[in-house]
């Protein structure tokens, strides 16, 4: 998608205010409050798109850095205003804040349509968090509202305490632990994984209980090792899950809002988005930058 | 499971006729047909046997060597009589043939309990079979009788025929041809893969559509390379099954005798067993060996 040519600009979770509408839209009014996520079209016509599953259309068109159907490069959401297709835009819950809520629409969803798709919503289940970032927090979160019990699985012993004084997760397992790693295989029903840097896939079976389900999110630039024993004797599955429709993007923001879940957010202006990019490189945040665009532009 | 210093002796799709019973016994009287299949004990008490999975029970006792509770070691169906806990044991439908019956208590439900748990079974759906033995020959007269379209995936081009004109299937992928998996990329809704010799998913998943599946049934030594894309980007699966609870496979029976299913099979007599196991070793068979046990013992 996109084309290195042209200068990328980010940005796939966006809210603001409907300020115009074009002759046939029904779905939204002037001063609505909606969303943007990630994608802002699709072919409209294919089996996916029936299925309202447009995040998996061959054609879909990502809100930042491809190619629309004019042939323009899209741009993402640094900006004050951005034209779409009433399709790809939700309702923005009231009672979601724009800037801890905006996160939803990539991180949310990212987390709760696998969730609902490989049935991890079983309360009383117990679900394994790898990873504790944009995605992980999120998803500790969502799987408490649905009533799992939730271990946070990652490297670093030095967030324990954040998972679960901060977030609320039951149970921290130290991954580089070999002792602590071994004392929980068999114990779990679900793993989120979130970790995109290459790993192995092995430990994580083996936490598993019997039908445990492996879900990755992240995208390692290599095959990982997959080993067929555990998928066959336990029935095991491994899977991934990319986004969301658009419909299940607002069901998610709707159950997101009944439940007070919002991304823990540090707010940004625009003028310091270097040093939040030097930053993030060095994951030195807690967990997604937001852009007060409005407040950048028209407020200095 | 078992122990490598007794003797082996393997059998487990096995048919015959009550001849008595214990006194708590109330699912089977003298003279009715049944069946035993791969696994004779489990604990019974387990969150999988409590959802009648003892096939997934820590504890399972399989009818070959395996060791029983009393400490004993299991030693399988080439008999002339076994004593199984009512628990294992099936009604065998009348219209089943015992000898090309009994091969769907295992390779049967092998193929069948997969396509049930992973939701494999919507009419006009596309099935990929990877592999035409024991287990691929059932898959795809099972996957006929659901409804599918089913596809043959082989390396050897002259199994086609064979495919197409005995087994019924609507078509045949030879998988060493790169121009003919190319052209089957992103057709296929599910895949069976029944081969156990270590092999590339690569191509398999490619030929998944997205939110495609793939069971895995065989068990390479050694893992195989998990390429994380196109399980994230098209929320595609890789998943096992290892046979079915004692439940499912008196389901899988029935709808067998319904759909008229049966494997193709060679009967032998017991004294040609160590013949059928040189050509089994070459794979020289359509498609199973089954042993005419009560023939060979008494009317010689």
């Amino acid at each position: 998608m996109g084309n290195a040519h042209y200068p990328l600009v980010p940005g796939h979770e966006i809210v603001g205010t409907v300020t115009k509408i074009g002759n046939n839209v029904k779905k939204f009014k002037v001063g609505d409050r909606v969303g943007v996520g990630v994608m802002v079209g699709s072919c409209m016509l294919c089996e996916y798109c029936n299925q309202d599953l447009e995040n998996y259309c061959p054609k879909i068109v990502f809100t930042y850095n491809s190619i629309d159907k004019d042939g323009t490069i899209t741009y993402g959401g640094y900006a004050d205003m951005i034209v779409v297709n009433q399709r790809f835009v939700v309702h923005f819950p009231d009672s979601l804040p724009a800037d801890a809520g905006a996160p939803l629409l990539c991180a949310g969803i990212t987390v709760y349509s696998p969730m609902k798709y490989y049935g991890m919503t079983e309360p009383g289940k117990h679900l394994g968090v790898v990873g504790l970032g944009g995605l992980g927090h999120v998803a500790v979160k969502i799987a408490k509202a649905f009533g799992l019990k939730v271990t946070v699985i990652s490297s670093s012993p030095g967030k324990e305490s954040e998972a679960i004084n901060r977030l609320g997760a039951h149970a921290f397992l130290v991954s580089s632990d070999p002792g602590k790693m071994k004392g929980a295989i068999g114990t779990m029903d679900y793993i989120i994984d979130t970790v995109s840097a290459a790993h192995s896939l092995v430990p994580l079976l083996s936490l598993l209980k019997a039908n445990g389900k492996l879900i990755t999110l992240g995208l390692p630039n290599k095959p990982l090792d997959l080993p067929i024993f555990p998928l066959v004797l336990g029935r095991k599955l491994v899977g991934g899950s990319n986004v969301g429709g658009t419909i299940e993007t607002q069901e998610m923001l709707e159950f997101c809002a009944k439940h007070n879940i919002t991304a823990d957010v540090e707010v940004i202006r625009m003028d310091e988005i270097n040093t939040a990019m030097d930053r993030l490189a060095k994951s030195d945040v807690k967990y997604r930058f937001v852009i007060d665009v409005g407040n950048s532009l028209y407020q200095q």
